[in-house]
């Protein structure tokens, strides 16, 4: 993006991170340079712990998926145990990637190239016609850090991952619990890939300025007075105001009458796992994101015995979102593909038990999420093919966009950590 | 394409720029190389007046285009007082594009992300919920230099315009007067993208050396002897000669009668804003590029009172060509997209009173142009494809290509003081 | 694929190439990296003899091919007295690529743009409307070093290419001229872009340790003991083995009778036009590379009076390999198009006097290798996509892939001199 033959030379990657003016958006260089995108993958991608799946998605031994992190082939699978386990798909012998589709089974991990066999904690069982010298415990797959949270599987790329994240999972698992993920099934998946930067991607993820023109079914859930400061909310939204107070104290009891947390966590910024977790009441019938917010699954999940229980939603920097209904759950996340192409993938669990066609309904289940995926992508793109212009300054966010500031902060801190040690 | 690993080190822009042999083609990085790129966008295309689009194409006040000059997006739009007026198409907000499609018609600009609202001379009317101390004022749209000469929308992104443009419009405004573009529409548009340096696209149009045997349609209505110096035209053309002396002598006393302008002006090097325009004779029945060289619309441009009126030929640095004849006009340009990639855009215009099917045929208003531009993308694809060897040395311009030479001069001047500031 | 804001700066090309560890895999950069490739143009593709097609391509005068080698497009010509020869297919005028079809037939070579005319040789015959003192014989198309040798085509972009290669002309000949290549016409030919690096197409041609697993219909014909060594073969081969001993005992009578060499001449590295050649039996009838072994055309090549001669396997580096049976040949090579991407064009040919449908059915002629290079062209991206990955580390080569090693030693050695030079 920048101009080579300009006066002005491009400003190094300290110098951008080091003049971020909190309260505005990044400069173009961070959404679209070449450089930045490798310094991403460097500092945050292989750095952080990543929500890459749930267990839903790999629930028997030897089920596996496959998934790239910028340049890292990645492999999550169900050991023989049960436990669930994250290795390199790199094969030791010449480098081949061990499996090459996106999601099966598998016993032993076989290298589709010259057949090396892998156990699934990686170790090296068999590779043919070697030397007598050949020493197969110098050949174990490596490994990649993994934990899983509530059903939620994250992995680190870091030998030595950031500790903090103990602490996300103590204080969040009380949040997740009752909706028994472990418990649930895949209803339906949906990849996307955006054309633009993956922070944009996120920072769109992370502010809800644009939802009343741009998420027409998503508004049906969401009260309107969303991101008002309450001395702010304008006379024509005031009914909604009252509507919002009252499933408020209706969520707040229902909740304190089953022990379930709903107040707000926010430490979205300041520590490297950083996180936020709340439970809100939603609008209209308040179950579900349908269009008339009444529940998509008559099946509910875990043990639950109400089906008005708003959205339990989570945030996980660097890339990842969901929401937790009393029927179903949605898991979001956002891999960079390169510096101007995003993948996002969306994943609606059910319980285990829910039977399409007569639990549920796919379409009904999926609608407003997949409609509003595809808006926040022209969004995206829009913002994308905009910031590459010479001529765009960083503007400054409104009130309601604070958590985009947050992340922009949060992306500061820890490239500048990175580029300083 | 330069070899890095290679003994000889590429050599730098200056030294390329410096080196340039007159009477020959440029060297081969000219045409591929991603750093020269960014040259041509810093040092002619952000400098210099460039035609975007004529007054037809936004006739009605609201009605606006948008199109991107390298990496700028640019919005051009016809104000509620009927004025045109060019806008960087970039929030103030978080910078994406304000108007997404590429032609429309609106009241106010609404950036579809956030709906922050601007008016058609850029200024911020509205952006919802901001804090008190929001400054509406000090986030417009950043405007662009804008001129209209005889329909024709010149626009230029230098914060201090080319002076000389004032010369151009004076100068050039008696031949254009007479076609009244301003009482045109668009009878149709072509988009081509061809995959080749805008510089290559830029030379072939310069020069008709190839036209004889790339363009058999277009060469219905040029003299055959075009581009032979007098003295030096074989005998096999003195028929044609001959009727292009008779041609010459109609056309100059048809201009006379009615006090138009014909003569060349060619300062086409040596000058910012260098330019060409002459008004000549055309073969067959004269009157416009037809297959038969008959009017292809019975609706005259303007007021003219005759028809056999040759072509009216405007050639302006660095990306642009006119044809202006009796019955109808025909603008084209030429935008980078990419080292090898540049859009051509051809627009036909016709009296604004014209009806088609009864006036005049699409399809025969356009087959001849539309037919010369199929052959010369493939031309100049086959000029990229072979310039990029490393055993090409610029070859020697034979005479009729001297405005390819004075390009290439004009090219070579610009930058050098541009690489010299 | 090197990350720029990492701590450790990416290696300097000698670096990488000076501590290549002999018996182990390339470093990831070699397989990715822009810079590594355009050191691989240099310093293999412009320094060293390459075969680009065989005679029976080009049978008659004025019939010719043109192929990119890297950025140079060449032509292959035969011209007016029956020899072969190669020309840089680029016009002396304005870099236009002068014949852009990828094969045909023609008298003179006129450029498609401004028909500046050459000889089949590269003298400029005509150029048009030029100046008085135009010198035609300063713009002859530049030449191309050429030579064949039993039917195949070599070039060398060189100014002075490897001198050693009359010597792999003078050993390899005696194996290729019972087979008379030059009365052979091409019965088939196909081109697969592959998604990879040139060398991961070169490592996997050069072993047969994925075979057993990857190519099902190619072990009809291969022995399956294949790569042991003599004394490893497991006890379920033994029987397979036996065959082998039985066919290779046949071979040599019958090569012995006819005077036809047979012996292995193994040079793939220490000298710039390293090959390798060998007889060897097919297992199954042994004839032919069919389903079961026997010849897949009825009239022989040249004058052979056997079908049961196993193949006569060549190997040239860099990018070439060839199989000649009884009955028909099959040439290889692998293009470089880009840093992930390869062209691997394979020609089968028949005696020309064969007649399709009455002496071979086309689809059993090329069955074998046409699903043997599909399931390549796989393992090949499954390597492709795995190497990049930053924690790839090169692994150790089994003994049966010690070609491999060679090439690689070559390929390093070959650099290193380049590098140094």
């Amino acid at each position: 993006m920048t101009t080579i033959a300009d006066t002005t030379p491009a400003p190094s990657l300290e110098r951008l991170v080091e003049r971020r003016i909190p309260g505005r958006a990044l400069e173009a260089p961070f959404y679209a340079d070449d450089d930045v995108f490798d310094l991403d993958i460097s500092a945050i991608f292989t750095r952080h712990w990543l929500f890459v799946a749930s267990t839903a998605e790999i629930p028997e031994p030897g089920d596996y998926l496959t998934i790239d992190i910028g340049p890292y082939p990645i492999l999550v699978i169900r050991d023989d145990d049960g436990d669930v386990r994250a290795l390199h798909n790199v094969c030791r012998h010449r480098g081949s990637r061990v499996l090459s589709e996106s999601s099966g089974s598998t016993g032993n991990l076989v290298c589709g190239y010259h057949q090396w066999t892998y156990a699934t904690d990686g170790r090296l069982l068999h590779a043919g016609q070697q030397a007598a010298d050949f020493d197969k415990t110098c050949y174990a797959l490596k490994t990649v850090h993994c934990r899983v949270v509530g059903g939620l599987i994250f992995i680190c790329l870091a030998a030595d991952p950031p500790s903090d994240f103990d602490d996300v999972a103590s204080r969040t698992l009380p949040y997740l619990a009752p909706h028994q993920l472990h418990r649930t099934k895949v209803a339906a998946q949906l990849d996307t890939v955006e054309d633009a930067n993956w922070k944009l991607v996120m920072e769109n993820n992370r502010e809800c300025y644009h939802c009343e023109a741009g998420h027409p079914e998503l508004m049906y859930t969401f009260f309107p007075t969303y991101g008002y400061a309450e001395d702010e909310i304008p006379p024509r939204l005031m009914p909604a105001h009252a509507r919002y107070l009252q499933a408020q104290a209706d969520l707040e009891s229902a909740c304190t009458e089953r022990g379930m947390p709903y107040e707000e966590i926010e430490e979205i910024a300041g520590r490297p796992s950083a996180f936020r977790i709340q439970r809100e009441p939603l609008d209209g019938a308040g179950e579900s994101y349908t269009l008339d917010g009444s529940a998509a699954c008559r099946k509910l999940l875990g043990d639950l015995d109400i089906t008005r229980l708003g959205r339990l939603s989570l945030h996980h920097q660097p890339n990842s979102w969901f929401h937790f209904l009393a029927d179903h759950a949605v898991t979001s996340m956002a891999i960079p593909l390169g510096p101007e192409r995003t993948l996002v993938r969306t994943t609606w669990l059910v319980h285990e038990d829910a039977v399409e066609g007569r639990d549920y309904d796919a379409d009904n289940l999926t609608a407003v999420w997949r409609r509003t995926n595809e808006q926040d992508a022209e969004l995206v793109v829009r913002a994308q093919s905009g910031v590459k212009s010479p001529v765009y300054e960083p503007g400054p966010y409104a009130p309601n966009e604070y958590q985009v500031d947050s992340f922009c902060t949060w992306y500061i801190d820890e490239t500048r950590k990175y580029l300083r040690s």
